[in-house]
């Protein structure tokens, strides 16, 4: 049990409550808010391994991931009445989970000898694919293609660490200046409510 | 031909009369009517074959499946008018698919060396992801995360599956009794009109 | 460089364009609108790729076609304002596109052993699954399955191929046989405002 591994776990819970509560407050019943939780949970992970060859993907091979994000379904969906109150924090676990996934998803893509444009999407694609799934599923837009800096700050920290894997830094320096950007970024976005451009 | 193979072609059979009868009600022409049969049809199956590294998919192996979902989707287009007094009928057949298909992908996953919890979502996969896609192209949010005993149907004769086998009990038997329980729960819930909890 | 990687790039670029008009004109961010331009470029292919078993996929292989595809999308994103007036003639650049896809997915598929039903599945598929995931993203039914004779006109090329490769037509040939019936038929849609029967 590593540092990653726990912070994986951590992320893996985050993303899964903001999934099951998307459900609950699409009115679905109890199989799709666990849906939600588990596709929102581990559907950017099992997307990047499906391109990348990595078959079955992390999702199949190590069960804690999914068994997580069924509790953790499971937990939102009995206490819906007052989950209101735990949305702002959800925020930061769920800035954690992001700056996470985009470090594993960057990793892995570099490890699997993918060029820098490729390693940079698959990192941005672990860290918010299962949340447009999520979205397609609940019947709207994904939110990250119409606000906020959550997408951005991925590609950032996934830009970072390719460049510093670059010019020869080690792993686990880059791995965790990358995962500081991705949450650092985040948090700032949520703080100042910051956002892109819009058509 | 055995039996197994013949179900799981009246099963292909009825997740296409389902799909093509979402497309004619969607008022989609021709070729969106084809592709919605087709993909209710085949496309659990083929997502499951993609998670499993079973290359290609069973319905680009064997492509009697995709001909019947071609036949029987251009059929529901051409009796479109009077198609509404098979949605009953319809129900029984789609119930029989549906015990077939999980069992096909529970098995399947079992002897791919899944574990016990991916076995289970690979055979609930298998009977459910072809209706999730067939919404999602009808841009609705997936019936079976709204209402009704469906995808928990598949979830019993999965679990019952596993469970058979860990204790010892032979494939065709365990097959038998979990695609029988994925049946006549199903059933039993049209008649009743059970349903889960909901938000 | 030969002919096809040059059609093909042109096609990439066209379709790249039409993803991100369609990003830009549902009022997405910077973010939306790269991702509509990208997946609509190559997520035929790369689904295509996905259940031939060829990964990773041509669209990370060979980072050229997401790179085109950012900087069209980036290009129709900064001309926003007055880009309506090149929805014509993108049309055209996009039937280029659409025939040179259907017979790189075709052949490929052939390359790759599959069935004349499979193959003819993989053309379609690489020219329109792009559009698809691009109107999912966009919270719409697929244009493609409501009007139009636009996945008519890769069925056509794609059988067409098919069929000229089975009598010993040498692949340039069928290639261009099937490629200019694919651009003349959708022009002549286009042109004539042909539509496939209604639901």
């Amino acid at each position: 049990m590593n540092i990653i591994y726990i912070l994986d776990l951590i992320g893996t819970a985050a993303f899964a409550a903001s999934g099951a509560w998307v459900g609950v407050r699409k009115q679905m019943d109890l199989f799709g808010v666990l849906v939600l939780g588990a596709v929102t949970a581990v559907g950017g992970g099992t997307l990047r391994d499906l391109l990348l060859g990595d078959i079955p993907p992390f999702s199949l091979k190590d069960e804690t991931y999914i068994y997580i994000a069924i509790v953790v379904s499971l937990v939102v969906f009995a206490n819906r009445v007052k989950f209101k109150t735990f949305e702002k924090p959800l925020l930061y676990f769920d800035a954690i989970g992001l700056g996470t996934f985009v470090v594993i998803g960057t990793t892995k893509a570099l490890d699997f000898q993918l060029g820098l444009l490729g390693a940079v999407l698959m990192g941005v694609m672990t860290g918010t694919a299962g949340g447009v799934i999520r979205d397609l599923f609940a019947n709207q837009v994904p939110l990250i293609f119409r606000r906020e800096i959550y997408a951005s700050a991925c590609v950032a920290g996934g830009i970072l660490l390719v460049a510093l894997e670059a010019v020869g830094t080690g792993r686990p320096a880059a791995a965790l200046l990358a995962a500081g950007t991705v949450i650092t970024v985040r948090l700032l976005a949520i703080h100042y409510d910051w956002a892109l451009p819009k058509s």
